[in-house]
């Protein structure tokens, strides 16, 4: 990403351009957190070679936390897991018939000893905020940013409530 | 294995020792009808590498069809169709609480581009017959056993209907 | 088809002309791949003995692979498995409101003996794609093909990568 | 069966003799209503052609409702009625790791034009009290067992009933 | 239905006059085959006394099937069932979210003693077609009509074969 | 039950005698809870007539609420709903092969207008305690005993934490 | 709301007000029985503390009945059934891919102790008439009216019922 | 836990202690890495204010990860993040009668803002290594400790790989 001047601290990888828009989600709340980060289209099954050194120069390079996302027979992340002894984050992506059912099972159920932190179907959002609070741990300036970000959560919450007491419907 | 002296025609491979005995009942078939196979433990997330090796060693050896096995996120024969631009069967074994559903979408939902040709849950035995089915394609020793199974099955039904009109239950 | 002049070594087959849009991407496969292919619409249930004839001259006439394709309580790959000795690769469709889940059991939990080869939920493409590494198997120029196939898919999603982290999105 | 000694009016029919002990329920009623039956064991993916022959017979012969049960991918009800005009009664068998839903949906999902009449999982008194229903819509004799039989069902709740709040538990 | 002189032989029932749509197509059904019906809107849980006179009125009177069609916790068809010792046929409606599993297992796993002859998720016309098979067992007339019909859908299906495979497509 | 010398405030139905052992489970939080109960084997499809006669007279003479369980295609509780104005909790059974599922969904996705408050697979505990809940809302000696029963459950729970902590595992 | 002059007996809560539209069709119950409610969105995870405030008051200032709506990983009607001992109606919304299924399971599955009373999903008119059946159990007003709403209900089948039959369709 | 000298890192609760065979699974990864953790029984339904206050103690007191087990409809995990900023890792524990597909969904079907780090059913370890993994993020120490933990793991593998091929069995 142009605009991400530092040394990425998370890589986002997906296997493929349709995944784009969900993925960019993820990105945004990086962006918002102001960390850095690198996106990547590299496929487990379609350029295994390639994402292998990726993963490889990612982990020499100071990347922290992969977030991969993938549909179908998603092998994306646990693959990557099985590159790295790095933390990665698997977004069960919607793709195909099953609702996203069969791309959940193949992230979250990874063999012992290689886990995959999985987050709900196409919930990249909570991916990003799942690795700013892995950063955050020792991170003092991001832990602030993310007890912020709650606060404002909270307080969007209690003005909606506010207006729906407010008026009569 | 020691006993199966020509060159390998079938690589069966299981991600862990505990799906030895299921595996096993493919090596029957193949056994049965007089197939060269080899048989190896190599995980898909614990030794990528090495398994990458056997495949591409496989590959150039010989092997026309692989036959993969594997639990939960069941990555494993997707991961080796990846590497191989040779048919592979994948079984989806029984493994964790979800009743192999998990395997089975792991394995039958590969994205577009690098099929693996799937059969039933814990189906090791049908895994080594669309084996001896695909080999046989090229191989009209193989299709005239197959016909001759096929025969026996038939037969074998016939008697036990037989046996059940036979006698007062 | 009209374009397919040689014998056809690969059958496809439906149940329903409405299956007939996804079953086209496996025509359209093997047509890239310049493998001769017969494309027929014959029903288990309404035409059982068209179906078994079709079937024998099928096997007598070369074919080598049969591709069968299936929605709701998908029969139609089983029941052509039971006639024949060659592979079948059963593509479960999605038909009425069970998001396919129906035909993908129907198609993949057949009983011991009889295997039918499935592959993901209406991807007739990996369905075509498994049946070109079948026929590969006895065919180095097939071989081939595959290999550059692979290699164009990877040259892809590299493309896209490139894409990605030219421009600032 | 050699105590039925009319012709038989129900067909049940299983695809191998590991279903024999939860099909035999269905002949227990039959037998309790004194209706002739036949029981065979005669898979549509192993014996087909054997089907056929016996299903087109025993139409012939004055069957007038076939009972089938099967597990897994289960084509047997399926394939029988795509072989008759009279009804089918269908009986998902638990079979394999998947409690019974693959067998269910194979049986019940069939296509339009070809119903199967199915039943519970494993249910295979249900099967065959159906049956019952069915010819008691042309013989007031069996109407009025069925009656009968009713009665007796609610007064052994009844009983039940009355036992329970009998005693102090 | 006032162009049903007759006196009818099938009962059609609903719960809710927004499945009124699905459950015509069983009426078209019993229309073709020239069978007598009556098409209600009674629901179980609303109506149940007027549900029990009419089905206790419509058994004295010669129906000789029930078809009932219901979504969610669908539990017309079992309710019926219990009320008459006729065969009930009962049709799983979509409705609501869950993709009409919900009403699929609501009526096929009925308790052992009183069946429900279960067809696929709004499948009405197989629910017609199994009533049209009912009637046929003590019928010949129809039983030949039956025939006839399922001459007339393998026409259908060879005529859509030799389309396909006239043209270039 | 002998024991329970005033007028019954809740029904607790059941369709069968085998689920008595899970049904006790309610009886004895009433118990606990001092609340006069009625326990009765009541079957929606075997002896509806009787079900119908119980619930109006339990209505009529001082019942609150009711509570039944059921399995398989669970419609007890949505018919005694039908029947009566009062809540009717219902508690799904875990009986035959689908874990329960199919019982939760046939007494949960009740139509609009005929609620049933349903608890967990099982789970009737906590069916007797949302009785008491209800009848709480109107009776503060119950809605006291509620707070002492929560305070007695938080106070095992910290026992438990305090004697994990105590020693050393 | 500020058409409610009473104290609140109902309270009503979401967790944003993206559930507002189907949250609303319980307050439209509540309005038609004259049940004086309240209706709040506090999320039980953006802010746990406001809504315990919130279920510490209304449960002291006279709410009897609490209604919690939630899709997803769907917690709010369990921390709210946490905090007091009335009884808490659980509507499982739909939201996300999974069809509500997720949010079914999340809300009905509740440990022993801790009941949620669940209706189906998205059926959050059936959870304002568990409400008002629930107050009814101490107003003989609302009994009266519970019951012409019943009769109502039963009018409009009926006249429906009527409607089909008059016609020629 | 008295061998545990240093302030925890990671705090590992569970909501009941019948739980605690599968949890302690966790801790002992934690030991192996020397890694300081507490492990408690605190339940989000029974004791919310204690389980509340021990989340602020152990984030003001130094842990960097929190690791929460639970079953059924299992809101322990989304319950603690709710709580705090820090990274949340959910065990969806196999309890009830769903296979653990219920305490899946309720744990990573999160709402967007507030992620939980799923792991699969019952599977403590690779929740302990995922602690492991984000703490190693920080810690050079334990990064080298994982990746020796990896290559024992891989070492594993190969052994029982090599055993497989030496023996004819």
């Amino acid at each position: 990403m142009a605009d991400q001047q530092s040394k990425p601290l998370v890589a986002i990888v997906m296997g493929s351009d349709s995944d784009f828009a969900v993925m960019q989600k993820a990105a945004d709340i990086l962006i918002e957190f102001q960390i850095p980060y690198e996106m990547r289209i590299l496929s487990a099954h379609r350029v295994p070679n390639k994402l292998k050194e990726f993963v490889e120069k990612s982990e020499s390079e100071g990347v922290k936390v992969f977030i991969a996302g993938a549909g179908l027979a998603a092998h994306l992340p646990g693959v990557i897991a099985s590159m790295t002894y790095l933390p990665v984050i698997g977004i069960p992506l919607l793709s195909g018939t099953l609702n996203g059912i069969d791309s959940l099972l193949s992230i979250v159920q990874m063999p012992g000893g290689i886990p995959v932190a999985t987050v709900g179907i196409d919930n990249s959002k909570n991916a990003a905020l799942l690795a700013v609070q892995i950063l955050s741990t020792s991170n003092n300036e991001l832990a602030d940013k993310l007890k912020l970000y709650r606060k404002k959560m909270a307080d969007a919450v209690l003005k909606k409530d506010a207006d729906l007491n407010k008026n009569v419907m």
